[in-house]
């Protein structure tokens, strides 16, 4: 930029803050900037901040004190990044004009029903980064509950495929399986993919990380191999192995659903629409045609009830019928974790047990991963009807399965060891009795408080299955944890609510 | 605190950063920090903080680089403010607990209905600074439209009175007025208190900032009189005057509200249930038992049809009729602005003119001025039914009314003149035409974009009505700015968008 330009009042010099806010762009300016006196900015107003053909929308912080000079600014870290910002460089700032598709946002809230045109312009601001934290929070409200309709639904997932990048693979089937979630320890992708692949269908699985449970697939396959592969790397891995566990959010397909997630995790908030959006969109964005949609249901699952299963296999199934996929659902057990682990590396080691038929391989996690890849064998033609499950089961006992699976991990970077946790304490039953019904929400709550998923070795065994007896002192979970003041919170949590492992009269 | 305390880890000395994030408590500490290690928190975990007794809870932001030492925090303005901090105090950080309440905003949100204790929950925490701007967004998104029932209303009413200070008068009738707003100009409330008063009724008015206009009555009246009175200032003038018009957000009257606005006003979300509930809270705690509300109607107003009136009075009466309150609605036309200015200052100088019967007075705001003054002076048994606008007409010709409101901002702290712009920019027509339609959300959103309301004396006078015949040339809006840069958005907005004021063929 010359001297002139430098010399305009709108234009001002990058200082490297330092400051992490997650995902929302904040830009921190003095209050006695000309620029921002001129334009009679004050804190929350929303600034574009260009720098060389690059431009992004951020929230103020007003910087009232000496921290910066009139003439600098400063950048959060994901501004600074998604800038491709050097210190010292000069920006030029403008009042950022308001988003006009939020008050599509607004009429939803309202009540009013959606067309697609409106979705799709929500969507493609969403993904340009022009909604604030905020807006995000208010658009995953409105589109909550009951309040979307069928043809809302299809269209924001379409919009949601449109606004990424998509695979081809010039060949079908391409089969694919999600859990809906809310099951802690659920971790049957890194089980069901090897059968799979092994039976000689194709599955390029993507899966996210964690957004409100202690682990998602991404966390705990990353224990095992690199998941964190680019759209080429991915392509290279499917094409050699027939299959691929990585995570969706460094390929850019339907990459809303990455930023809608970012309010949605602090929130805890969860909605059918935008949970078969997200699944649907990323399916077809991976070039999949047949999908299976594990849907546990439990009093403390996601799923909390038959009905409630009902409505989102509807939802599901309008949406893939309108979206051109087949799609299978599932409804399963949701009542009680499944295996041990709960946590990126526990969940990992649990499945990589069943993989490799040890002993200590927890029966429940074998049986549902048999169950969901013999729907997809069977969904994709590699099994009669009604004879999926003992293909798969072959496929397993074999070990073809688990050679897979080390050639899947190869190909994305190499097979490794999940990481033990440093610190583990033992929670052992208060007194004899039997167990009467393990709360799924809090016991993912206990995990999370114990580390998980950002400490991947965090997390949390669990000792007993519903209708146990057990004796006074016998363990019932053991806490996983990489530092000590995680230890002590999980701790203290599981301490002050007994009940989250309910113990009935024996 | 001892050295002991100082040694451990969850204590950190307090610096000063001077940011201002506007009401959201935020906490900056160094990602190398022992406390932010042991506790495993990153960017936007919840964190309390505590200080002498005192607690907020404030939201993480992870400082990367060097901007503080390991053993420091930092505290954004509105935080620092709330814990009377000083530079160098110790305090004590610990992980926020969940927001137990946040579960029935989720549950509000996938259209569950909830209870008065479930309300009553959610407002406490509020008031508590425990809702994060994202959980407010999420709380008053659930409760937009039609998604709130009637008992849902009165309880959310009712607690936001609650959790917040009261006025008793010890006699009856205590009258007030309310506009339910979105009609730019419309700044009845300065002339229809001191007629009302002159006529020996009490009316202790509070109003509210702008929040997602260009002035609220609290802003224009800022510039005739202070309105920034505490509790016992309004009783003293309201003892002395019969009336007050002041600042409802420095008495703690229903303080929730003044919460909830914080993120009302960026989003520019407007949800009946929110409106009524904080109308008649604030007239609640306020003492009042008998309310005039002035609801306008037109296409480009906040209510835009009949039914959307009807629906709103509905809810007015029910919620009313549970808090025993008297309330009148009184339907006006809506269809564009009421007098000539818009913007702090320049409606101050309208409601001036009417009150001083000056030549330029607009005819509009005195009609308007005078049916709701009568409305209240017959809700109050100042004047019998239909005889109330009468009353009022002979109290402001009288000079009464002016006489009164010399006095009500003597009590105040002195009769001051509004402040004029710097900076004006007059905008004509482009060609000849009749005025056929004027936009109200747009033209004030051009007001906002000249600076009002932060700026007094910033906004525009406008010069044509609907209906109106005009030459080419002939002014049809004068922009007002406190700055140059202001005055150009506002400009450059209105030449982009000249079918805010829409010209029809002559």
């Amino acid at each position: 930029m010359s001297r002139a330009a430098h010399q305009s009042a709108d234009v001002v010099r990058l200082r490297r803050l330092g400051i992490d806010t997650y995902q929302e762009p904040v830009i921190f300016l003095s209050q006695k900037s000309p620029v921002c006196r001129a334009e009679g900015w004050s804190a929350q107003s929303r600034i574009a901040v260009e720098r060389g053909g690059m431009s992004i929308v951020a929230t103020l912080n007003v910087v009232t004190e000496t921290l910066l000079a009139p003439d600098e600014c400063g950048l959060s870290d994901v501004a600074w990044t998604r800038l491709g910002a050097n210190e010292g460089d000069l920006v030029r700032l403008s009042h950022a004009p308001p988003v006009e598709s939020f008050s599509a946002v607004r009429a939803k809230a309202y009540g009013h029903h959606l067309d697609a045109a409106d979705i799709d312009r929500i969507v493609r601001d969403i993904v340009a980064g022009l909604y604030s934290d905020i807006e995000l929070a208010a658009f995953l409200t409105a589109f909550t509950g009951a309040h979307a309709a069928l043809d809302e639904a299809v269209a924001l997932s379409r919009s949601m495929v449109d606004t990424g990048e998509r695979l081809y693979w010039g060949h079908a089937p391409i089969v694919d399986k999600h859990c809906v979630g809310g099951l802690p320890g659920n971790r049957t992708s890194i089980i069901v993919v090897p059968i799979v692949a092994a039976c000689g269908l194709t599955i390029p699985k993507t899966s996210s990380r964690a957004i409100t449970s202690p682990a998602g697939t991404a966390d705990a396959m990353e224990t095992l191999a690199p998941v964190d592969l680019d759209l080429a790397a991915m392509r290279r891995v499917v094409e050699r192995e027939g299959a691929c566990i990585a995570w969706g959010g460094r390929v850019r397909l339907a990459p809303a659903d990455d930023i809608i997630i970012s309010v949605e995790r602090p929130l805890d908030f969860y909605s059918h629409t935008q949970v078969v959006a997200s699944v649907l969109s990323k399916k077809l964005a991976a070039g999949s045609t047949h999908v299976v949609i594990d849907v546990p249901i439990g009093p403390t699952a996601k799923v909390r009830s038959d009905e409630e299963a009902t409505a989102m296999e509807e939802l599901i199934r309008g949406v893939s019928d309108a979206l051109g996929l087949a799609a299978r659902v599932v409804r399963t057990d949701g009542t009680q974790p499944v295996g041990r682990g709960i946590g990126p590396a526990l969940e990992a080691r649990d499945a990589l047990a069943v993989l490799q038929q040890a002993s200590t391989a927890p029966a429940d996690l074998r049986q549902r991963a048999l169950l969901l890849a013999g729907h997809v064998l069977e969904l994709g033609g590699a099994a009669p009807s009604g004879g999926g499950c003992e293909r798969a089961r072959q496929t397993l006992d074999s070990g073809a399965a688990f050679a897979k699976f080390e050639a899947i991990c190869v190909a994305q970077g190499g097979l490794r060891t999940p990481p033990r946790a440093a610190f583990v304490n033992t929670v052992p039953a208060t007194r004899a009795g039997r167990i009467g019904a393990i709360d799924n929400r809090r016991l993912a709550g206990v995990a999370k408080l114990a580390g998980a998923p950002r400490a991947a070795a965090a997390g949390l065994e669990i000792h007993v299955k519903v209708g146990d007896v057990v004796i006074a002192e016998q363990p019932l979970v053991s806490l996983h944890a990489e530092s000590p003041g995680e230890l002590e919170y999980a701790s203290r949590y599981l301490q002050a609510n007994p009940d989250v492992i309910a113990l009935a009269e024996g």
